[in-house]
């Protein structure tokens, strides 16, 4: 879901720069082979995948009692880059990271929420993705051209295996927290439930133990508009025009999703883009058309398209209550504590949804905190409310540590 | 809005037969030339369009006083068939009517709400449609192709303007009500704005002054999808393959904004297809999934998309409180009695921007019914509440009568 140059626009705040106390400064990704032949990632659909390379980031000191690592986990169109400024956006051809800090800078960094001088944070992009770690975008070293279509379909459960193997590649064998918001609270949940002797607590923004039907729409017509783009090719479009069209479509509709009505209504209203009197064309009249339109445009920019029909499959199928024996059920396996925060207008993963994962955690008597946070940003409010979230997931980490 | 085949699947009711007492039984549609080269048709852009044709039906007997005639205002995939068995669907190739009544049978009919067997029931497909009145479909007399893209930008009050025509053609001088719901909704306001002497009252359902930001977002977005599809060529695809993965995508698009998230979760939730583990695929897996796919399919077998941008545009454009003045000041014309009705899971035209209709007409001491139905049906609950809707549309009229 996250987008920083949305929620720069939303808020157009300004930046903690590489020399202030309050950022990580300048920043280099990583990169780990955490699977090969010897070693491939068993994947939730049955495949065994190899080679797996993860691209990371961390931020502050490892303690030597490896007791004080957080990971934060990124959302649909996030990236390793959590915090702080890219030294190597150029080697790297990513020029959109040159004038704006990492996607959670306002959450990450010395005396901020995740705070650098205490805790050691990673931030590791997710499998299937297009900022290093391996995806679709990757040569397939079995047919000698990238995967395309052929990489397997996977899921939030993979990732976070993989992100263990991270973990246990950083020599970490328990993590104080794991974080993030909308498909990065599904992570979390999901660390809490398959590995709970490997966190000690989770916090979990704007999401939920499943997506509703309404999601699955929402995704469902968004991917159809990447694969019923004739630039597609089977997902074979590497040496080819993009599916552009497709993917900013995608994107757009997302866009409308990670905002509230009301916000969009303060925001654009029906303003026209020029003028007060109507000009009778049939685009590119109000507002509201042209900011989707830039949303779109510079998506297809930095984003794959493949990635997004692999990233959002996986938010698809996520369901904590697994398919037979129940949430309350699946929740009786967490050791760690859990911080739940929903956001008042999102429509997206709705504090009612958040509240479920809430109750049954009380339901096995399990140690959890709930609280809907007042705001009209919508979804993007785990982006954009760092104000009212920072002093929270302060003190809860304050208490776990 | 309104899709018939949407409304049936969702409540897979019996059908009033042809023969049936309270069916108006077998329609043929009717035409007349509602403009021409002496008598152009002025519309909101500036421009005067001839020739204009309008296709039209009508149900019961206009009393010998003129006094009886009620005017149904269709919304964007509508048309004129409202009610009864179209006995002409193989002479104009309308298949899709064959199995099933006009799209509000349920409302129109001896006996129903809006009572055929005492009133004389009107419905008029809209200007720019696709179902028998002038549109982007049809050959432009200047340039002997389709008009396509040449096709003026048509407004709601435009539609309006020409309906009005109809009501001079049919020879009524004052109508005894207006009646719609969605687009069709937004039609009566203007009617009872507009032209304050030729109605005596309004039906106002599923409808506000104006669609909001969010509103505007999604009819863009399904816009863009029509006008990026290749096979668009520029609204010129008549003679060739026309933009049915485009038209889909807004098809699919739209229906989600139709039905409520509560609807969603209690008709697909998160079921599978088939079965019930997941086959770990990119699309086809979720019963969701194949409803959209099926909505969108279903629908450019019956549908322009030149249309769809002409009829969402002219839903963008309206606002009953025009550029300047405010809604109470435009309400300050209106002589008609209104009937408002918004539905409590409505999120395109949510029951408070109904309400606020409802508060100009009360600030102008004019006489106004506003009622908020519950229902989890959302947008569409205006065709599948009828059980609901129908008394109070029948005491409504009775008292208007």
């Amino acid at each position: 879901m996250t987008d920083p140059l949305n929620a720069v626009t939303e808020k157009e705040k300004g930046h903690d720069l590489p020399d202030s106390p309050r950022s990580v400064g300048w920043t280099r990704p990583e990169r780990a082979l955490l699977a090969d032949e010897d070693t491939p990632l068993p994947l939730d659909c049955g495949e065994n995948l190899y080679p797996v390379t993860v691209e990371f980031e961390t931020y502050g000191k490892l303690s030597a009692a490896k007791d004080n690592a957080v990971f934060i986990l990124h959302a649909l169109s996030g990236d390793a880059h959590a915090a702080g400024w890219d030294a190597e956006w150029e080697k790297h051809k990513r020029p959109w990271r040159k004038d704006r800090p990492g996607w959670w800078d306002e959450m990450i960094g010395p005396g901020k929420a995740f705070d650098a001088s205490r805790y050691f944070v990673v931030c590791a992009n997710l499998l299937g993705s297009c900022y290093g770690t391996t995806g679709p975008w990757e040569t397939n070293p079995r047919t000698g051209k990238p995967y395309g279509l052929d990489f397997p379909v996977v899921t939030v459960e993979d990732w976070v295996r993989l992100h263990v193997r991270l973990q246990d590649y950083l020599g970490i064998e328990k993590l104080l927290a794991v974080a993030g918001g909308s498909l990065g609270g599904q992570q979390a949940l999901a660390w809490a439930i398959n590995y709970p002797d490997r966190i000690r607590s989770a916090v979990i923004m704007a999401a939920s133990a499943r997506i509703g039907a309404q999601g699955l729409a929402f995704n469902a017509v968004g991917r159809e508009a990447i694969l019923s783009d004739p630039c597609f090719h089977e997902g074979q479009y590497y040496q080819h025009e993009p599916p552009r069209c497709g993917l900013e479509l995608a994107r757009m509709l997302g866009h409308i999703t990670y905002l509230s009505q009301r916000s969009m209504e303060g925001k654009f209203g029906r303003r026209f883009q020029n003028g007060t009197e109507p000009g009778y064309r049939l685009n590119k009249e109000f507002c509201v058309e042209s900011y989707l339109e830039h949303q779109g445009r510079s998506f297809v920019q930095r984003f794959d398209a493949n990635s997004y029909l692999y990233l959002t499959r996986a938010m698809d199928y996520y369901d904590a209550a697994g398919t037979g024996s129940g949430l309350e059920a699946a929740c009786s396996a967490i050791k760690a504590r859990l911080l739940l925060m929903s956001f008042s207008s999102d429509w997206l993963y709705p504090p009612e949804d958040t509240r479920e994962v809430a109750k049954a955690m009380l339901a096995n008597k399990k140690p959890v905190s709930y609280i809907e946070i007042p705001s009209d940003y919508g979804h993007d409010a785990f982006l954009l409310e760092a104000d009212q979230t920072s002093p929270l997931v302060a003190s809860f980490l304050g208490r776990c540590d």
